[in-house]
C-alpha cells in the first residue's frame, strides 16, 4: 500500500466525526472537517505527547476550545494511540462512553481540560502557559531544561467574540507567553449563518494590540502553509502567536461545507454518501486502513519522548535532588510532609491570640501563614490586592522572569483569571487562588462552575461579602451570591466568622484536592469566638456547636455565619437572660456540613427542635434548608443601600432585638 | 467678578469630590479630579440636555461607567442646575442621601444608569445608542430629525480591561454607532498600581480593529485639545468615536496626583489644604462662588432646546400624528390599548388548542403573536436564534437600516447582549429581549442582576433548561441556574409547563414594568395540560393547583414546574390507583407565587399538609422553602451527563416510580 498522503490522514478524521455525529443523531461535524487539515500537521508533525502516558509531565498541552467540535479531538486521540478505541467513538455522546458531547478532563483520556463554554479553554490554555513558564523559571537549570513545553489551542468564532477572549489575551500578551499558540479556525460561519453581520473585527490586528505574534491568511486547507506558519510560531521568542487560519467549515461535503447546516446537525446518510465520492474515501463507518491508521501512530514517538525527558530527569535529579522531589511531589499535587502540622498549630495559635480583624485581614494571616510552606501556591487577584488582601511578604509578580514569582496582578478581568486558575490546577505543579469582591463572582461565574464541574482545585477568594461593606451602594454588595455559589455542585463555600474559622477555611481548601473552594470574607472586623478543644476540631466540620446553655438542654437554635455569628451570640445572651435556653451553631460552610455523617449532622441540630432561625446577611430563603416551615430566617429579601455598614445592618434589620422577637415568636 | 476660566470651572467639580469624600469618609476622589477638564468641556459645550427635565426624551444620554468617580456626576449633576442640591452632596454615601456610592438610575435625578460594575455602564450606552438609531430610523422623517442625540460615555481602564469592553465595542463598530462617544480616562493607574503591569494594550489599534474611529493622544487636561477631539468625533459619520484622553488621576493634589493613593480613599484633610493652595482655591468645602456657579448652570439653555424640540415635535404630530402617537406611548412605556385583550384571547386559544410542543416553540408561538402588537419589541440571540427559537416572520435585523428594524444578531456574546438590553430599555421606547441556553445565563450574570437593581424592563429568555438538554452533556447542561437566577431580588423567574403557561409568562413578562423577567424553556417537547376557565386565569398566579383528586381532600401535594409537570400528573395518576390523594401544584414562577397574598398561597399550598414533593431537574436544596423539613425534593444533586434526554432522566432519578415510592415513605 502506497504512503497516504497528508489529505487522506486527514480525511480520516473527517469521516470519523460525520459518521459518529451520524450515529449519535447529533453533534457537530462541520469544525471537524474544517479543522482536520491543520491537526493532522499539527499532531503529526510538531506535537509533542506520549500517547501511552497522558499524564506525561513535560507533554504539549492541546485545547480545544471550541469543545462543541469533539468528535475531533476523538478522532486524534484515537487515531494517535490513546486509550481510546473505536468503540468509544461509536457510542459517541451516549451515557457512559468516554466520548461526551463535549471534551470532558478527568473523563477521557488526553483531554486537557473540559471545554464546550466557549472562550474558556482559551483561558485555560493561557494558564497552561502560564504554568509552564513559571515551573521552567523555577526548576530549569542550565542544561537541564527539564520543563519545557508548548500550548496550542484551537479556538473558534464563537471563543472570540466571547469578552473572556479579551481578557486572556490581554494576559498572555503582557505575561510574554511565547510558547502559546493559538489557531483561529476562520470560517466565516457561526451558527446564526455568515458572520459578517455580527462579527466584523480585524481579529489579526486585535491580537497585535495584545503584543501577540500574528501570522495572517493561513490557507487551513493547505498543510504546507500550515507547517510555515508554526514554524514561525516557533520562532516567535516571548509573543504568543495567533494563526488566522482560513478553512471551509464542513470541508468535503459537496453541499453543506461552507454553511451553517454542517455546523451543528448530522450531515444526513445521503450527504455523508456523497462526501464519500469527493473525497474518495472508499471505507465503510469507522473502518480505518491500516496504512493510515499507521501514519497517525505517535506511540513510538511517544515512548521515545519520554524515555529521553526521564533520562534528563534522572541526571536532574542527581545533581538537583531537593528540586526533583519538589517537582514530583507538585506535579502529584501532594501538599509537603510538615503541611498538617504545621497547620495544626496555626489554627491553635489563632484560637489562643483571639484576634478581632476583619476575616479578609484574617485571610491574608492565613496566606502568609501557608504560602512559605507550599512553593506551589500562585495568587493573585483582579485588581483588589489592598482590598481583597492577597499579598504577602513573599509575593513577587510573574509578570518578571523570578525563580519564586507566584503572585498574578490579573488587572480587572475576574473571568479570565478565574478560568487561568482553572488552567494552572490542571496543568499539575500548581495550587492557584484568585480573588475579587464576592459581588463580582458573577463576572466569573461559568467559570466558578467548570473549576467544580472539571474538577480543578482551585480557590477562590471572595471578600467584602455582605452589606457590611458599607458605602460603596448595592452594585457592590452581594444578596443572592452565597446561595448562589452553595449551589454549584461540588463546590465548597466557606464563610468563616473569625480568624479562627478562616484559618480553617483555608486549610480545608487547600487540603481539599477534589474540586474548588469558595473562601468568602468580610471587609468589617468580626468578634473571636471562644472554643475549648473540641469545638476548635469541630470547625472543620462545616457545622458545630459553639455555644449550648449551661444546662442540658435548649429550646431554640440559631443558626449563622461569618458577621453575623457574634450577632448570634449576642442574642443568644440576651434571650438567656429572659430565660430562653439557646443554642448557638456556627455554620462556616454548609457544603461541608452536608457531608457530615448523618449522625453528626442530627447531633448539630436534632430533630426535635423546630424552633430554628438562621441568620445571614444574604438571601433568606437559602436557609429554609435547615429551619423547614417552622422556623425563622433572617436574612435580606432585596438589595442593599449605600451609607455606613453598621447603619446597613441595623436598617435591615439585624439587630439583638429582632432575633429575640423571632425567637419568642416561633414558641 | 470676571468670567471663571475653564479650570476654575473644573476645579469646582475637584473640590465637590475631594471634600465629599472626605466628609463620607470614603469614596474615589482621583477620577474626577482627573476627568473634570473633560467632563467640564464635554458639559458646557456640547452635552445637550435639560436640568429642569431630565426626562426630556431627546436629551443627550452621559454615562459614567467608571462609576466609583460617582462624585463627577453628582457634581456635574449639581452644578448644572438638576434637583441635585449641595445639602444631598455633603450627604455623600448616606443612608438615604440621594447621592449613593455609585450612581443610580431611578434614584438621583440626571443618572442615566446605574454603574460601578466595570465595563456594564459601557455596555449600557451601546444600547442607548442603538436605541436612538433605531427610534430614528422608525420616526424620523425629512425635516423632522425628531429623535436626534447623542451618547457620551466615561471609561477608565478599568471597563476596558473587562471582557464585555471587547463584546461591547465589537458590536457598536459592527452596527456603526456613530452618535456614539467614549472618552478613556487614561491614566495609567488602576487600584493595584501602575497599570504598566497588567495592562499593555495598544487600547487605541484595539478599538480601530472593530471599527471605530480613534482620536489618540488627547491631552485630558487641555480644554482645547478635548474640544478639537470632539469636534471631529461629530464628524465621525457611522463609526462610533474613542478619545484618548491622557490624564492625571487625582489632579491637583500637591503629594497624591498620578498615584493609586488618589484612587479609592480620602485624600486628608491636610492634602486637600495643600490642594487649595496649589490650585488657588479660596473657597470652603461646598462653597461654589457665584460666578463658577453661573459658568455652569445649563437650566435656561436646556428649556431653550427642549422647547424647540417640542415645537418640532408639534409639526411633526401635526404631520404624522400615528407615529407621534407611538412615540408618546412607547416613550411612556405603555402597551397599546388592545394587548391586554390580545393576551387573553391567545392564552385562551392555546388552551384549547392543546399543543404538546417543545415551551421554546411555544415561545416563538408567542413572540410571533406579540410581537406585532408591540413594535417597540426588539430582541435576538447570541448566536442561537434557531436554537433559542427567538426569529419570527417580521424580524428584520438592527444593522441594517431598516424602518422595522427589531432582530439583534448578538452574535456569542451574552454578558454584552444583556447590558444592552439594559440600556436599550433605559433609554425608552423599546421591550428588550435577549436569549441564549441557560447554562450561558452565567456569562451574562451580572447583568441580570443589574436589570433587577436598576431596575430595567428586560425580558430574558433561556431554553435548553435542564439535563433535557440531553447529548451536549454537562457543561451545557443547566443545575444550578434555575435556584440562582430565583435568588436574585426583583427578578421574575418563569419556567412554564407547555405552550399555554408560555403563552402566560410571556405576558407578565411584557406587562411587568418594574423589573425583568427570565422566561425558561425546554429543548424537548412538553405534553399540553387540561385547565378549566378558573385553572387559566390562575396560571397569572405564579403557582396553582393543576390537579386535585375528585374527592374533597388531598394526603400528598406534588409540586412541579416545566418538564416535571407532566411527570407529576403521571404519578399523580399512579397514586390514585394505589390510593393516594394527590394535589399537584404547578408553579411556573415562584416569585410571582411569592408575591401573592397570604391566602391564597394558604390555599394552594395549606399549612397542614407536610407531606409535599417537590419536582423539578435542577438543585434540590431550593424547593425546602415549600416542602420544609418534613416533605421531600426529587431534584439534581450534581452535574448531568451526556446523552440522550430520556435516559438522562431516568439515570438521574425523574421517573413515576420514584415519586411513587417517595410519597408513600412520607406517609
Amino acid at each position: 500500500m502506497t504512503t497516504p498522503s497528508r489529505r487522506e490522514l486527514a480525511n480520516a478524521i473527517r469521516f470519523l466525526a460525520a459518521d459518529a455525529v451520524e450515529a449519535a443523531k447529533s453533534g457537530h461535524p462541520g469544525m471537524p472537517m474544517g479543522m482536520a487539515d491543520i491537526a493532522e500537521v499539527l499532531w503529526n508533525d510538531y506535537l509533542s505527547h506520549s500517547p501511552k502516558n497522558p499524564k506525561w509531565f513535560n507533554r504539549d498541552r492541546f485545547v480545544l476550545s471550541n469543545g462543541h467540535g469533539s468528535m475531533l479531538q476523538y478522532a486524534l486521540l484515537h487515531l494517535a494511540g490513546y486509550d481510546l478505541p473505536l468503540d468509544e467513538l461509536k457510542k459517541f455522546r451516549q451515557l457512559h462512553s468516554l466520548t461526551a458531547g463535549h471534551p470532558e478532563a478527568h473523563h477521557t483520556p488526553g483531554v486537557e481540560t473540559t471545554t464546550g463554554p466557549l472562550g474558556q479553554g482559551f483561558a485555560n490554555a493561557v494558564g497552561f502557559a502560564l504554568a509552564e513558564k513559571l515551573l521552567a523559571q523555577r526548576f530549569n537549570r542550565p542544561e537541564f531544561e527539564i520543563v519545557d513545553h508548548r500550548t496550542w489551542v484551537f479556538m473558534g468564532d464563537g471563543c472570540l467574540m466571547e469578552g473572556i477572549s479579551h481578557e486572556a489575551a490581554s494576559l498572555a500578551g503582557t505575561w510574554r507567553l511565547g510558547k502559546l499558540v493559538a489557531f483561529w479556525d476562520d470560517n466565516g460561519i457561526s451558527i446564526d449563518g455568515k458572520v459578517e453581520g455580527w462579527f466584523t473585527d480585524d481579529t489579526a490586528a486585535r491580537f497585535e494590540a495584545y503584543g501577540w505574534q500574528v501570522i495572517r491568511n493561513v490557507d487551513g486547507h493547505d498543510a504546507r502553509e500550515i507547517k510555515t506558519a508554526i514554524d514561525t510560531a516557533l520562532k516567535a521568542g516571548d509573543r504568543p502567536t495567533l494563526i488566522c487560519c482560513r478553512t471551509t467549515i464542513g470541508f468535503g461535503s459537496p453541499n453543506k461545507a461552507g454553511k451553517e447546516s454542517s455546523h451543528g446537525a448530522p450531515l444526513g446518510k445521503d450527504e455523508i454518501a456523497l462526501m464519500r465520492e469527493q473525497l474518495g474515501w472508499a471505507h465503510g463507518p469507522f473502518e480505518i486502513p491500516a496504512g493510515i491508521q499507521d501514519g497517525w501512530r505517535a506511540i513510538n514517538a511517544g515512548i521515545v519522548r519520554e524515555e529521553n525527558w526521564n533520562r534528563l530527569y534522572d541526571a536532574y535529579a542527581a545533581q538537583f535532588p531537593a528540586e526533583a522531589a519538589e517537582l514530583v511531589r507538585r506535579s502529584h499535587g501532594e501538599l509537603p510532609a510538615g503541611f498538617s502540622d504545621a497547620a495544626d498549630a496555626y489554627v491553635q495559635r489563632m484560637q489562643e491570640e483571639g484576634h478581632t480583624i476583619a476575616t479578609r485581614k484574617a485571610s491574608q494571616l492565613a496566606i502568609e501563614t501557608y504560602a512559605p510552606l507550599l512553593p506551589e501556591m500562585v495568587g493573585g487577584s483582579a485588581d483588589l490586592a489592598h482590598s481583597n488582601l492577597t499579598l504577602w511578604k513573599a509575593s513577587k509578580s510573574v509578570a518578571g522572569a523570578d525563580r519564586d514569582a507566584n503572585y498574578v496582578f490579573y488587572g480587572v478581568r475576574e473571568f479570565a483569571m478565574t478560568a487561568i486558575s482553572n488552567g494552572l490546577a490542571l496543568h499539575g505543579g500548581f495550587l492557584p487562588f484568585d480573588a475579587t469582591f464576592l459581588v463580582f463572582s458573577d463576572y466569573a461565574r461559568n467559570a466558578v462552575r467548570m473549576s467544580a464541574l472539571i474538577p480543578a482545585h482551585a480557590i477562590h477568594v471572595y471578600t467584602h461579602d455582605s452589606i457590611g461593606l458599607g458605602e460603596d451602594g448595592p452594585t457592590h454588595q452581594p444578596v443572592e451570591h452565597l446561595a448562589s455559589l452553595r449551589h454549584i455542585p461540588n463546590n465548597d463555600v466557606w464563610r468563616p466568622c473569625d480568624a479562627v474559622e478562616t484559618a480553617v477555611a483555608w486549610r480545608a481548601a487547600i487540603e481539599r484536592r477534589d474540586g474548588p473552594s469558595c473562601l468568602v470574607f468580610s471587609r468589617q472586623n468580626l468578634q473571636h469566638q471562644q472554643r475549648d478543644a473540641q469545638q476548635l476540631a469541630d470547625v472543620a466540620r462545616g457545622g458545630y456547636v459553639l455555644l449550648d446553655p449551661p444546662e442540658a438542654t435548649f429550646e431554640v437554635i440559631l443558626i449563622a455565619t461569618g458577621s453575623e455569628v457574634e450577632l448570634a451570640m449576642q442574642a443568644a445572651r440576651a434571650l438567656d437572660q429572659q430565660g430562653t435556653r439557646v443554642r448557638v451553631v456556627s455554620m462556616p460552610s454548609t457544603d461541608v456540613f452536608d457531608r457530615q455523617p448523618p449522625e453528626w449532622r442530627e447531633g448539630v441540630l436534632p430533630s426535635w427542635c423546630r424552633r430554628r432561625i438562621a441568620i445571614e446577611a444574604a438571601t433568606a430563603d437559602f436557609w429554609r434548608k435547615y429551619v423547614g416551615l417552622d422556623g425563622a430566617v433572617i436574612g435580606m429579601d432585596g438589595f442593599g443601600a449605600s451609607g455606613p455598614a453598621n447603619q446597613l445592618f441595623e436598617h435591615f434589620g439585624f439587630g439583638v432585638e429582632r432575633i429575640v422577637e423571632t425567637a419568642k415568636a416561633l414558641g
